[in-house]
C-alpha cells in the first residue's frame, strides 16, 4: 500500500514496451468503482479482484500489472500470479506506508487507511512470498524500476521449471535462491557457461553423500571441475585453511575466468565464499547448501568469513553468490544433531517473520527431535521457503548491514556466538540459547512479557535443542560478548523481541546486557 | 565533443536548482554565432571563449556551465575554471565521439567534425586535468548526472585549500586524491569524524621518518590512533602478516566503527588495504603513500592483495579508499634506489598518457639517477599530478578491470611481475624491463617501430633503471608468465604499445609471447 505500484508499473511498462494494467480499473470495469465497492461489500470486492486476476493472467499480451495491496493475501491469487509471471512486491516501511496513505487525497480505500500501519506489518510475510521484494525507501521511481528490471532479468533467465525461486533484489548483484529436490541443472548450466574451470569446495562428510551427484550436475556445461575437500567443522574457518584452499585452487589451474562452488554447510560456504571473494580479487561463487542452517541463512546474503582467536567471523567479505541452489534431498543424510541445530535458526526466523512461520516450524518440531533417517514432513518445505523469503527481503533492504534492518538477523546471535565459541556447541544450538537470552534482555529493556522466554524454552526443548541457558551465563562467556564485531564503541546493537513477528534493534551498553543476564539466572 | 555536455548540464542544473550557462551562447552574444566564427577566424573564437570564461567565472550566481570541447585546451582557461568550481570532463570513446559528431545535424563545429577521432584522442590528456572524468559510455543522462553529483559532493567536502585534488568518479565510492607538501589536515579531520579508533599501519623504514607527523595529522579529530608496524619489503604481503596484522588490530580494540590508515609504499598499502577490506567484512581505509609508485599507482584505485607462492597479488580485494593523501615532503627521504624504481611506473604512464607527460618525466630523469637527498625538481609535481589524473580516469571507466580499460595499466607488468618474482628486483625496476618487453612484443604483433624499444632502453638507462632485458628472458622467468592472474584460459590479455600515448589490449597466446621474447634476445 502506498509503495508506488502505479507509478512504478507505468514507468516499467513504458521502459520495456509493455502495456500497463491497473487491476483496480479492471475491477471497476465490472460495474462499480473500487472505493465504494470495498466500503459496501469487501467479500464481493475480493471475488471480483480474484476474477480480474484470472482474466489478466490468461491474456497473452506482455503486461505490467499493478494490483491492490491486498490482492496477494487472498485465496490462490498469489499462486496464480507467480505461475503467470515475475511477481515483485514493492517494500515500504509500515510507518511510511501509513503516512503516504493518509496523504492520499484520492483515498480509494478509506476502509484501509486507518490502521494502515498494523495492516502493512501483518501483510509483510505475505508480500515476501513474491519472487522478490524491492525496497522503495529513499529510492526514486527510476531507481525502483531499475531494481525491478534487474529482478525480472534474473527471473527470465531461470528455466521455466525453476521459476519458483526467491530472488534477492540487489541491483546488478541480484540472484535466485532455488529450492528443489535435486540441484537445478538448467540454471547451473546457464550460469557456468564460459567458465574456464570450476573449483568445487566441500568437506569430507558431505563429499561422501553428495559429491558425485553435485559434480554430475555441474558437468553438463563442459568445464572441468576441480574438487578440494576441507576437514569438516568450524576449525576449518581458519587462516591456515584459507591459505591452503586458495593455494590449492591456484595450483589446480583456476584463473580469473573460473568460478567456485561451495557444497556443504555454513563452514564450507563461509570459507569457500571468502576464497571466491579474494581469489584473483574476486571470482563468482555458487552456493550449494546441504544443511537447514545453510539453506535458510548462511548461504544467502553474501556474508563470508573466517574466524580469529578473538571471535567468529571477524575477517571476511560481503560477496554475493550468483546462485544459491538448495537441493532438499541432501537433508535426508543430515545427522540428527545437525538437523536439530538447524532449528535454532528456524525458531529465530519464526520470531522475526510471524505466526504463520512459527506454526510451520512447530509442525516440524517432532521431526527435528526424532532419530536419523526420518523423512522430512511436508511442512518443512514451507519452513524453508518462508525462511529464505524472509532473509532475501531483509538482505535486499540492507545488503551490507548498514541501516539496521539486516542486523535483525542477528537475533539470538550476540549471546549465541559467545556461547558457541566457549562451549563448542553447534552454531544453531548456541543460537537457540541466544534466543532465550534475547527474550530475557527484551523483558528487562523493552517490557516484553516474560512468558515469551518461557514459551521459547518449551518449544526449543520440544525440538530437542538445548534450552537451559543458565549454565552458560558464566563470566567467561559474558566477557566474550565484548569482542563481537557488531559492537561499535561502548554500545551494542542488540536485537530485542516484543513477540512473534515483532523484533527491533536496541542500543544497549555491553555492561547492561551482562548485568541483566547475570541477574536473570536462577542459579 | 559529443559527450552530452548540454543535456547533462541542463539536467544537472535542473536537479540542483542552479542556472545553466551554455558557453557557446555567451560567445554568440558577443556578436557572432559560434559556427561561422570558428570557420572564419578560430583565434578570435578562442579569444572570445577565454573572455566568456573570465566573465562567467566572475559571476556570483551558482551555475552549471557547459563549455566547448576545446575550451580546456587553451591558455589558462582550465586553471581559471578549476579555481572557480568543480570541473568535470565527460568521457567518451574517441570513436564514439566521432560517430556522434558525424550524426550531429546542427554541426556547429564543421571545422572539427572531420578528424574528430584524432582530435579527441589528442585532447584526452587535457581533459584528464579536470577534477574528475566521468565516463558516459553506456550511461543514460540521469546516470551521468548522478555520477557528476557524486563527484561534486566529494569536491564540496574538500576544504577550499585542498580542492586541487583529482577525484575518482566511482559513484557512491568516489574519493579525492590530494597532493600537497604535507598531509591534508582539514580533509583528514572531516573524514575521520566519528571514527571510534584509527589503526595506522606502516613499516619500520617509513615510521622512522614520517610516523610522528602522520599521527599528528590524524590526532585532530580526537580518535585514538593505534600504530602497527610491519617489516619492510614485499615479504610482508603474506598470509602470515595478514593474520598477524588483523589479529593485532582486533587486539588493540578496533571495531566496525574504526578505520585504517596505510602509511608507506605499495606493500603497506596492499596489505593494510586488504586488512581493511576484510576486517569485520570491511572498514574504511585512507591511503597515505610515501613513494612515487604508491602515489601515482598502487594507492589509487582500490586494488589490494597479498602474494602466494604461485605469484604476486593472487589473493586480494577491490576496496576503494576514502582518501588518498600524497604528502610530497615524504619523497625527500626516499632512498635513491626506490626513487629510481618509481620511474618504472612513471615511464609506463608516459607511454599511456602522451607526449606532455613523457617530456615531464624526461625532465626528471636526471634527478632520478642522482644521489640520495637531492631535492625534487619542480617538474616532478607535474609528473605526479598527470600520472594520478591518468590513473583516476581509467579506474573511473573500469573499476574492477572488466572492460579492458583498466587492463591498460598492466602495461609492462605481465613480464615485469615474472621478472620481479624471480629476481628480487623492486617492482618498478622490473616494470621498466617489462616496458621494453612490451615494446618488443608489440613490434612483433602489431608492427610497432622497433625504434621504440631502443628509445625506451635509452631513457630507462638515463633514469638509472635496469635497461638490459635479455638476461631476464630465461625459461624460468618466461614460465612464470603462465600463472599471472590476468590470464583467462590459454590467451593472455597483453598490453601492446604503438607509440607514446597509444596503447591497446591484445589477446595473445602465452606460448607466442614466450616465443617472441626468446627470439628477441640478442644473447
Amino acid at each position: 500500500m502506498a509503495a508506488g505500484k502505479t507509478s512504478v508499473g507505468r514507468a516499467l511498462a513504458a521502459a520495456t514496451g509493455r502495456r500497463f494494467v491497473d487491476l483496480d480499473e479492471r475491477i471497476a470495469a465490472m460495474g462499480e468503482p473500487v472505493a465504494p465497492l470495498v466500503a459496501r461489500d469487501e467479500p464481493e470486492f475480493r471475488r471480483r479482484e480474484a476474477a480480474a486476476i484470472v482474466e489478466v493472467t490468461a491474456e497473452a499480451e506482455a503486461s505490467v500489472v499493478a494490483t491492490g495491496g491486498g490482492a496477494a493475501a487472498f485465496g490462490d491469487n498469489l499462486d496464480r500470479m507467480r505461475a503467470a509471471g515475475c511477481v515483485v512486491a514493492l517494500g515500504v516501511d509500515p510507518a511510511e506506508s501509513a503516512r503516504r496513505a493518509a496523504r492520499d487525497t484520492n483515498a480509494i480505500r478509506p476502509l484501509l487507511a486507518s490502521g494502515a500501519e498494523q495492516l502493512a506489518a501483518a501483510r509483510a510475510p505475505i508480500y515476501r512470498r513474491a519472487h522478490a521484494v524491492v525496497d522503495t525507501m529513499g529510492k526514486s521511481v527510476d531507481d525502483v524500476v531499475a531494481h525491478v528490471r534487474a529482478v525480472e532479468r534474473v527471473w527470465q533467465a531461470l528455466p521455466p521449471g525453476e521459476r519458483g525461486a526467491s530472488i534477492l533484489a540487489l541491483g546488478e548483484r541480484s540472484y535466485p535462491v532455488t529450492v528443489s529436490p535435486s540441484f537445478p541443472a538448467g540454471t547451473l548450466t546457464r550460469l557456468l557457461d564460459g567458465t574456464t574451470k570450476i573449483g568445487l569446495v566441500t568437506d569430507a562428510n558431505v563429499a561422501r553423500h553428495h559429491l558425485e551427484v553435485a559434480v554430475a550436475s555441474l558437468g553438463m556445461h563442459g568445464a572441468r571441475t576441480e574438487v578440494v575437500v576441507i576437514p569438516p567443522g568450524e576449525a576449518s574457518k581458519s587462516f591456515a585453511q584459507f591459505e591452503r584452499l586458495t593455494g590449492e585452487l591456484i595450483a589446480r589451474g583456476l584463473d580469473r575466468g573460473s568460478a567456485l562452488v561451495a557444497l556443504g554447510g555454513g563452514v564450507v560456504g563461509d570459507l569457500a565464499g571468502f576464497a571466491a571473494a579474494t581469489l584473483f580479487r574476486g571470482i563468482p561463487v555458487i552456493q550449494m547448501p546441504t544443511t537447514i542452517v545453510a539453506m535458510t541463512d548462511a548461504a544467502i546474503g553474501g556474508k563470508t568469513a573466517i574466524d580469529t582467536p578473538a571471535g567468529k567471523n571477524l575477517v571476511g567479505a560481503f560477496w554475493q553468490p550468483r546462485l544459491v541452489a538448495c537441493a532438499t534431498d541432501t537433508l535426508a543424510t543430515l545427522p540428527a544433531r545437525e538437523r536439530r541445530a538447524g532449528f535454532g535458526e528456524l525458531w529465530k526466523y519464526a520470531l522475526l517473520d510471524g505466526q504463520a512461520l512459527w506454526d510451520a516450524v512447530s509442525a516440524c518440531a517432532g521431526w527435528a527431535a526424532g532419530p536419523d533417517g526420518t523423512p522430512p514432513p511436508s511442512a518443512l518445505r514451507t519452513v524453508i521457503d518462508r525462511s529464505i523469503a524472509y532473509k532475501a527481503a531483509i538482505v535486499g533492504r540492507d545488503e551490507r548491514e548498514l541501516t539496521g534492518h539486516r542486523a535483525l538477523l542477528n537475533l539470538g546471535h550476540t549471546i549465541g556466538h559467545a556461547i558457541e565459541a566457549a562451549s563448542g556447541m553447534l552454531h544453531g544450538e548456541a543460537v537457540a540459547l541466544g534466543l532465550i537470552a534475547a527474550a530475557r534482555v527484551s523483558a528487562a529493556v523493552i517490557g516484553t512479557p516474560p512468558a515469551l522466554a518461557t514459551e521459547l524454552t518449551a518449544v526449543l526443548a520440544a525440538t530437542g535443542l538445548p534450552s537451559d541457558l543458565d549454565p552458560y551465563l558464566s563470566d567467561e562467556i559474558l566477557a566474550r560478548v565484548a569482542v563481537d564485531k557488531k559492537r561499535t564503541g561502548a554500545q551494542l546493537k542488540f536485537i530485542c523481541v516484543r513477540g512473534v513477528g515483532s523484533c527491533e534493534v536496541v542500543e544497549i551498553p555491553v555492561t547492561e546486557i551482562r548485568r541483566i543476564l547475570r541477574s536473570s539466572s536462577v542459579h
